[in-house]
């Protein structure tokens, strides 16, 4: 019989258990943030209804990108984001949740991309959202920088500190506007603003000629990346409200005790969703990272829904992108990670059993990670290799001696020492 | 434009947060249990090629139930259950694990089946598996239902006590044997006897007349439902065997301190992948649940990945099987699970932004669940109102004289009483 392949699909994410643990402590101390700030964390369905994964004004690369399929004549597939499920969520509970709605959530998307260095087919992403009716202060996407923020520092041990980049659509509105831009001009440069990163300046330049071919115009538009907003002062209503808003914004931010913020209208953030500040975070120890987390505002979260009007601001945080490329490239010291357990329950032969599962039980009830070698008529020397090989602190040797005696053998997996202690004096051992 | 449905895929699970953060409280508390009884959390792709997930000798009903589909020209399908993936996982990483190796998952496996009470399309289940190279003492059969117990045990105040049946694949082999059944004979009663709990005794007693066609063979398998393994005492060595090593079990149960544990030959656990003992858990309280957890030992575990012989023991405890049960029949007192947070801090006017600020900065450095009203324009009844909506133990109202005086207004919210406090003593009421 042919073997199957033991690899996973390519571009599925496969860690070893001293990873994943780091991984998930990571994962929960993060987590641990969002419910300090008062989120409430939702667990929403990995697959949703074709039709509402799909969307005319979408970006036409996710679409293409889904896993999608059919079952008992129903088509659906596998979320791309957490905001499509979360909008569809809200919308449907209106009437359950308190607004302004505080919603988080940790869980796998989705994307059939082509495999490339820090991008998976199935990644995690922490989001964080705040939706009002109707209304919604701009202090509240201040409030998801900071919360953002605090979350990314409370692992800051292992991925450095962070800065964001703030951004704003309507910015960009008044800009297109003032340069009187055809409606397809204006989604032609947005596209072009969103992918500048990704292509060289010659490149940029040759794609606003394209569209423009109008010198003036070109040139306007290249000063924004180098001279910010300063020449658009005092040109039209529409800027000058733009610009008030950012700056006004910065200070916000600034009062929120929020770090390293800088305005940078290059953010953009896709044609997607958002339609107010946009803002993106970055890891300062890692720029080779790219974009950490990222979000924005949505004047209208979940119109597709619901004839309620939602405004909504929220962000992801890139999870499996951080930490699974630290951890690929080293960056990571695992060490605190490698053991499972502090103590490894050694039994010299099934007779001493029962004895040795006395100890194991009450070591698990002091809340000791611990756990015992049962092939029970393995030699000392198979035995002592295993506790030496998971990485446990202590081995708990459980023999005739000891059982007569009722003591335990404790052997000091780093030091060697070994000493015949009551169990109580143990347990203080092993929790010094 | 028509609005799109809100409602999730049917069979797929939409918890409310106050539901959420239970179900996540109690999956937290059973993973903890997990790591301190030393097992390996792991977190594998929901994803694996067609031909890992599918299997000849595997149920019928599983593969028609999968979710199947392509991309990118490789068939692929979502998991069904854990076993699949750890046996991959295993398999690839033989050199890179320490065993016997403990694994635990805790994750969302998908069966298209149809709806019915109790069983979704989108579910968690939370396994834990141990597994050894060639050899395995069943002293790790006993460990892993210790450890279920302990895990069920953790969140008892949720689902009260539990009870494990214990049975046996050997002892009906050894039956089969002793009987002469011809290998079809085999098969058949062995499904038979699976399916025995789903139909009426008459449709049991004609599967067995169908079969077998024999009054005395067919009065046999039927005694062991009544009277246990009794009559198959000192019958074959292969019985006898059989019979000592469920005996034995027993008294190593005993031993673990494993309360509530019984033979019962009726547990049988499918046709797939178990070899010798099986066992399934019920909660005492809610026998209607059906099976809350269930596993058993398989001499062969990683065979279609591997030359090399793991032979595993494992079970998955039914975990949205359980909990969202008991928690849609209203069975669960979710009161504690009620609010996001303990404060709500009101920002009377945007000026008193910075300073409300920095209390909330401050509640939260504590540890302090917290969240603010940033809508500042909005009336003090409003924003009171939101926090008595929202179940906040506090509300820290900060207004001008606030601002002015570096004080809070503290209100307790069920006492309904508010005091003018210094941050400081804020903090000390609010901790106390």
């Amino acid at each position: 019989m042919d073997l199957k392949p033991t690899k996973p699909l390519s571009g599925f994410i496969e860690l070893l258990p001293a990873q994943q643990r780091c991984f998930d402590y990571c994962a929960n101390r993060m987590l641990n943030t969002l419910k300090i700030c008062g989120f409430n964390q939702l667990d929403l369905p990995a697959i949703e209804r074709a039709e509402v994964l799909t969307d005319k004004d979408n970006w036409d690369e996710i679409e293409t990108q889904m896993y999608l399929f059919e079952k008992g004549g129903t088509k659906m597939g596998l979320r791309y984001d957490g905001t499509v499920g979360l909008s569809r969520y809200v919308a449907g509970h209106l009437n359950d949740l308190t607004f302004p709605f505080r919603a988080s959530q940790f869980s796998k998307r989705y994307r059939g991309e082509r495999k490339q260095r820090g991008r998976y087919r199935e990644f995690y992403q922490m989001d964080m959202d705040i939706m009002g009716i109707n209304t919604l202060s701009t202090n509240y996407d201040a409030e998801i920088i900071s919360v953002i923020q605090r979350t990314l520092n409370s692992v800051s041990e292992f991925i450095g500190e962070n800065g964001v980049h703030v951004g704003s659509r309507p910015f960009w509105d008044a800009v297109f506007d003032w340069l009187n831009l055809t409606p397809e001009q204006k989604k032609d440069i947005f596209v072009l603003i969103d992918k500048k990163d990704a292509m060289g300046d010659a490149e940029f330049e040759a794609g606003l000629k394209d569209s423009l071919n109008d010198a003036d115009k070109e040139n306007t538009i290249k000063s924004v990346f180098t001279d910010g907003y300063e020449l658009f002062k005092n040109k039209s209503e529409k800027l000058d409200a733009a610009i008030a808003e950012l700056t006004d914004f910065m200070k916000t931010l600034d009062n929120m005790g929020v770090k390293n913020a800088q305005i940078d209208l290059s953010i953009a953030r896709g044609l997607a969703y958002y339609t107010g500040l946009v803002f993106e975070f970055k890891l300062l120890d890692y720029p080779e990272l790219g974009t950490a987390a990222g979000g924005g505002r949505y004047a209208d979260l979940v119109g597709k829904f619901s004839t309620t009007k939602i405004i909504g601001v929220g962000a992801a945080i890139g999870f499996s992108r951080i930490f699974v490329a630290l951890m690929e490239s080293g960056k990571i010291d695992l060490s605190q990670f490698e053991s499972s357990v502090d103590v490894a329950v050694l039994v010299m032969g099934n007779e001493n059993l029962p004895y040795a599962m006395q100890i194991l039980n009450t070591l698990r009830g002091e809340k000791i990670p611990s756990l015992a070698y049962l092939d029970t008529d393995k030699k000392f020397k198979n035995q002592i290799e295993y506790a030496d090989k998971i990485g446990a602190r202590f081995a708990a040797i459980i023999g005739e001696t000891e059982t007569e005696n009722k003591v335990v053998a404790l052997k000091n997996m780093t030091t060697g020492n070994q000493e015949s202690l009551s169990l109580a004096d143990a347990i203080k051992t092993i929790k010094a």
